[in-house]
């Protein structure tokens, strides 16, 4: 297993992460890749990494989803605990020949939901 | 293949399985451990499991976020599938030395969306 | 690695590839089959597939649940990148003697998005 280690600096923020995984994955051969999140207010996902306007899009898309009930966690985190469960904790890619077999628009985000923290991503080939 | 069995007790309900699941992982080596829910009305999700208070927070809010729109299946259940599939019918985590390898306040929950029900888990290791 | 391709019709569909992903995944042993769409304006999920109201429910709750806010992607699909990210880009499933293991009323859906347009979808055994 290989750890990646992440510094966010604002509350909710997308961190494109594709090639610190890519290079954990090299030389993997053939199979999969997965990418494991061990936090419960931070979550991973697949989408768009070209435009980085997609990135502030969703960050402001999840915030704008929360319903606006009393919750009950005395952190006062909810919100981030609750996106962490829709987005997911993990994602897994195909491997070929040791390289991320990802669509061409595609790339993988560590979605900060509760920062600035240090975080990690746990990275393992199968 | 390993099946966990779960009785629920009510509509909606979050039932920690973290200590079913490593039960059924021990022993199975370094990879990864596959958590699978058969039901197209529940799913599972990795979240705390420290503070009671997130759970129940969690479940209210998948209820709060159900759009009010007028729902064709005639069984009215409409709004568990909706999150069953928001939230995945699959997580995976890693395996080291027969271990679940989670964050410190990772715990692994089944998500009862439309009970109380008889449900069942698969568990894989590879 | 297998290729299924797909045509939608409409901007928003699901597609039941279920048959399509037990005919890649006949006679892979025992272990989890990998499903994966490399777009980002589309997503896979497990779901009932018995009644066909409840794709129609799942497709008008996802446009539902899109926020009410100024999105600056200029490509003015940034609701289809939303819903691509809570849904998820994979879905893994038991595979027991080169058969897909799901529950009684699961099928197998590409969700379309943003079309119609050509998709396609990998899928690995391990």
């Amino acid at each position: 297993m290989n750890q990646i280690e992440i510094r966010t600096g604002t509350r909710r923020e997308m961190v494109d992460i594709t090639a610190e995984v890519a290079g954990v994955a090299e030389g993997g051969g053939d199979g999969l890749c997965h990418v494991f999140v061990p936090h419960t207010t931070a979550a991973v996902v697949i989408n768009e990494h070209a435009d980085p306007d997609v990135a502030r899009d969703l960050t402001a898309a999840y915030e704008a989803m929360v319903p606006g009930i009393d919750f009950a966690h005395a952190e006062g985190n909810s919100d981030a605990h609750l996106m962490a469960t829709l987005l997911g904790s993990s994602v897994t890619v195909p491997l070929v020949g040791g390289r991320l077999r990802l669509g061409t628009w595609q790339g993988i985000f560590f979605v900060e939901l509760d920062g600035p923290r240090t975080r990690k991503v746990w990275v393992n080939v199968v």
